[in-house]
């Protein structure tokens, strides 16, 4: 893969701000010595480099009811070398469409020679052992992981650390095109070899989002990642005193980070959980509250943003569905120690303008799940082991 | 990549015709050593084999005025390994379009450090060459190269040759996804190293081509591929006595073969090129007619037909253009000599059927262009080579 060099980066506090960098060309050949000058302008990840991330990364797909067909295509996609873990939140009363799920992995991993590890957000052994190890937060009151895409990744993480992978990266399940899955991960993976410290965080931006509703519009950005993109960079920009337009993946599902980054970091419940992750960054390493993690600190923590070649084309889920992303996302920026009046006001103006909330309505509190470093990760691993055979495809028949 | 095995095989004459292969996975990993049991039902083609055949691949791009975006994004798609060769009828009058297309093509070698080559179609050194090497029947009556996809196909395959290529891909310039060019390269390196013949042609299947009229709809099989199969399938049928529906890909614009057999091939103009393939290989190596490549029959010609895991979007042309290739195709069938009267009856009820013609009314006889065995190679080379400059990019600024 060839990927643009990064030309240019900001700083907040100790957290380094990559400005987006373009894949150039998908596949970039047989390693061979290239002369430095010629990664001035564009950067030849070899394949051999990706590889080896790919074998310490566990992509996760969260997934609640999605089209089969769909599904089994984003696992096809997948690069080989990469542990799949698939948390499913899908119903399994009266059509089982759980079993279906567990079903396709098992096919798919029986005739590629793969594993993988597939679980139901409802899992019990799962919610006892989150109890058991001191995170349950993360359970309702009926002592179930509670619903969510947050909660989903949450739990996927935590099974890549019983797995004992150093990276993750996420993965919807509505992705109509295997071979835009196949890129995000050799994207995460490029990302993370360029950092130079063990906290990074990749997160793609897509070329093109295409529209069917006028035969076929290539559009840039969403509406919902044009605003929340600009209230975050209002957020920085009232702190730094630079107006700065460096963020432009606010909102990106497709995103990548070390495990390590990943422990440190609070995390917000439902679709707020992707811009979230970078308010949190800035919060905990952007030097104006009191930063937790010195060690961390001291290497700074990387953010790249990474632009595929493939356009994103996922199953439509219409304007209300929008609507439901863009509240939370501007909520976990609206409720941050960092966000001063000035950036609050651009919030509330842009959720009035899109009839979101009413006059003199705030957005709401996120849900916030403490880091989980939190967790006793041993604990949990002692339970979970325990039952890896029941998660593991192909399964034991 | 992770490909079905061929389960089953038909032979016709020396065509060793294979049925569908699925693609299972995109990417499978690092080599490793595989007991052979595992590949009874899946095949696992090593990154390093599919790059030898990369090496030694031209691409072959025809395009005449498509989007520059797409373009841009085809050409992104294509492996490194491969020679990117793009044969280009655009306007050239008032918008410069060729000119476009040779400035993207640089900017893009450039960046990526890959050399490829990029013709006009009317280039008049072209057509000198072609004169001078005996094959004159491409040029029309101004001396100048034909007008169409067969003939810019042409001559890429030519250019092919004299890069010293041993094989050759065609690519369509109006795909949405780069990542569906990728698996399309990796399908044609992964089915010519499973042919047990140095006369081998892999056509590419797609899994879907979703419909954008009603939201998004997975089509399996456009119209005119459907009744093209089936036409072809008679004209099988009725002389081995044995109803067969092994050919699905009678249409495939996607498609690559050996330069040794491409040799032997006459070539239909127009949309009439690829289904002419397969009637070609039929005529000359299925042991009906005379024939005329005695070594090459001893080997065998294999034809793989792979599905790729990625729904193939490209540019809606509408049904005229449909209808555009239905007949073509067919006339190919129609007026070839191993054609009886059986299948012509089935040709022109389909015909019929679809109003592409009227009662009494035969498809028209497609123009039929020589094997390429009739150019003088080393002729052409001479000529070309004094040019091969101002082909290349990226270009001598």
């Amino acid at each position: 893969m060839r990927v643009e060099n990064p030309r240019y980066t900001e700083r907040f506090g100790s957290v380094r701000i990559n400005d987006v960098q373009s894949v150039l060309e998908l596949d970039s050949g047989r390693a061979k010595e290239v002369p430095p000058e010629e990664n001035i302008a564009a950067l030849k990840v070899e394949e051999d480099v990706i590889k080896d991330y790919e074998e310490k990364m566990a992509i996760v797909i969260p997934t609640k009811d999605e089209k089969l067909k769909l599904f089994e295509g984003v696992i096809s996609g997948v690069p080989h070398e990469c542990l799949l873990i698939v948390v499913s939140n899908s119903q399994r009363k009266r059509v089982n469409r759980f079993q279906m799920e567990e079903d396709t992995l098992n096919q798919f991993c029986h005739f590629t020679r793969r594993q993988a590890l597939i679980i139901h957000q409802k899992d019990p052994i799962l919610a006892q052992a989150l109890g058991e190890a001191g995170y349950d937060d993360l359970l309702d009151e009926n002592g179930q992981v509670r619903n969510g895409k947050a909660e989903g990744m949450i739990a996927g993480m935590l099974m890549a650390m019983v797995a004992k992978k150093d990276y993750v990266g996420f993965i919807d399940a509505d992705n109509y095109f295997p071979g835009a899955v196949w890129e995000y991960v050799k994207c995460y993976a490029a990302g993370l070899s360029m950092s130079e410290s063990p906290y990074a965080m990749v997160r793609i931006l897509w070329r093109y989002k295409p529209k069917l509703s006028l035969g076929m519009y290539f559009k840039k950005r969403g509406r919902v990642s044009e605003i929340t993109n600009k209230c975050m960079n209002s957020l920085i920009s009232v702190k730094t005193g630079f107006e700065t337009e460096i963020i432009k993946t606010g909102n990106a599902g497709e995103h990548a980070m070390c495990l390590r980054l990943a422990k440190m970091l609070p995390y917000a419940s439902g679709y707020a959980v992707e811009p979230q992750e970078l308010v949190s960054i800035f919060e905990e390493f952007g030097g104006v509250l009191p930063m937790a993690h010195g060690k961390a600190a001291k290497h700074g923590v990387d953010v790249f943003q990474i632009e595929t070649r493939n356009p994103h084309l996922h199953e439509e889920k219409g304007t209300q569905h929008l609507q439901e992303m863009l509240l939370p996302g501007l909520g976990t920026i609206y409720h941050s120690p960092l966000c001063e009046e000035e950036t609050k006001q651009v919030i509330l103006d842009e959720l009035l303008q899109q009839y979101v909330i009413v006059p003199d309505e705030e957005p709401p509190k996120p849900r916030i799940y403490p880091p989980l470093k939190r967790v006793n990760l041993q604990k949990f691993s002692e339970i979970m082991e325990g039952y890896m055979g029941s998660y593991s495809a192909p399964g034991e028949k």
